[in-house]
C-alpha cells in the first residue's frame, strides 16, 4: 500500500485526482503500478486501476490475474470493480472509502450483484485516513 | 448499426465475442468505431465500447463526449457503462439485451443508481436479432 500511496502522491503532482495502484503476485511481488492519468491522457476511463491490471497481465503474459492482489488507495468505482471481477483479481485492497463514487461498499456494491460472476476478498479501510488525506488536500487546493 | 455489426462480425472472424461498437458525433459522423479485442490484446477491459469510447475521444481530442452516440451491438456490462458515464455521452443505443452480464436494464442497472453522475438517453434492441444471433451463432461454435 506504500506504493500505492506514492503513486497517489506522484499522481497529485502530476495535477491528477491522487489515487494509485499496486498489483502483487501470491508472493508479494509487484507486478505492475500505476497512478491516474486521466487527464494526462484525456481518457476519463485511465483510472490507477485499470491502467495497474492492464500492465499486471502483460507483466505475467496472461488474461487473468486469479493470484494476484489490487491495492488502491480509493475504493474502487463501477468501472473498475466490473475490471476487477473480469481480471479474476483474487484480492481487492483500498484505501479511503467512497459514498458518492465508490461500487464496492457503496452505490451498486458489484460484487454483491447476483449478476457478477466473480467476487474477490475485500479489504477496504487499509492506510484510509493518509488516502483520504490526499484526496481532501487535492480538492481543497482546486476552490 | 451496420458500422458496429460489421465491426462485430470481424470479431467473430478474429475469434473474438463478437461485439462492436461505434461512436458518432451530433451530426452522425463516425468519430471511432471498433470490435471486442479481449483475445488479441490478452485484455478481459478491451470491450468494443472502451476501445471506441477512447478512440472517440483521442479524434476529437477532448475528454468528454457530451454530442456523442454510442452505438453498441450488446447491452454494456458495468465497466462499459460507468466508463459511457465518466466520457459523459448523449445517448446510448444498442442491440442484444444482456440479462447475464449487462448492466443497463439488468443487473446493477447503474444509470438508475443514484451514485450515477450521468445518464445518457437509452435505446436498446436496435437490430437485437442480428446482434444476438451473431453471439447465439459464436457461442454454439465454441460448444
Amino acid at each position: 500500500m506504500e506504493i500505492a500511496l506514492q503513486e497517489a502522491h506522484s499522481a497529485a503532482a502530476r495535477g491528477e485526482v491522487p489515487v494509485g495502484a499496486v498489483v502483487t503476485d501470491a508472493a508479494g511481488r509487484v507486478l505492475a503500478q500505476a497512478g491516474n492519468e486521466v487527464e494526462a491522457r484525456r481518457d476519463p476511463s485511465a483510472h490507477a486501476e485499470m491502467l495497474a491490471l492492464r500492465a499486471a497481465a502483460a507483466t505475467l503474459g496472461d488474461k487473468l490475474l486469479p493470484e494476484a492482489t489490487l491495492w488502491v488507495t480509493l475504493e474502487p468505482c463501477a468501472m473498475c470493480a466490473q475490471a476487477i471481477a473480469f481480471f479474476r483479481v483474487k484480492r481487492l485492497v483500498f484505501g479511503a472509502y467512497d459514498p458518492k463514487g465508490g461500487a464496492v461498499d457503496h452505490g451498486p456494491r458489484l460484487f454483491t450483484q447476483p449478476t457478477c460472476h466473480h467476487a474477490p476478498e475485500v479489504v477496504g479501510g487499509v492506510r484510509e485516513r493518509e488516502s483520504a488525506a490526499l484526496l481532501r488536500g487535492f480538492f481543497a487546493g482546486l476552490r
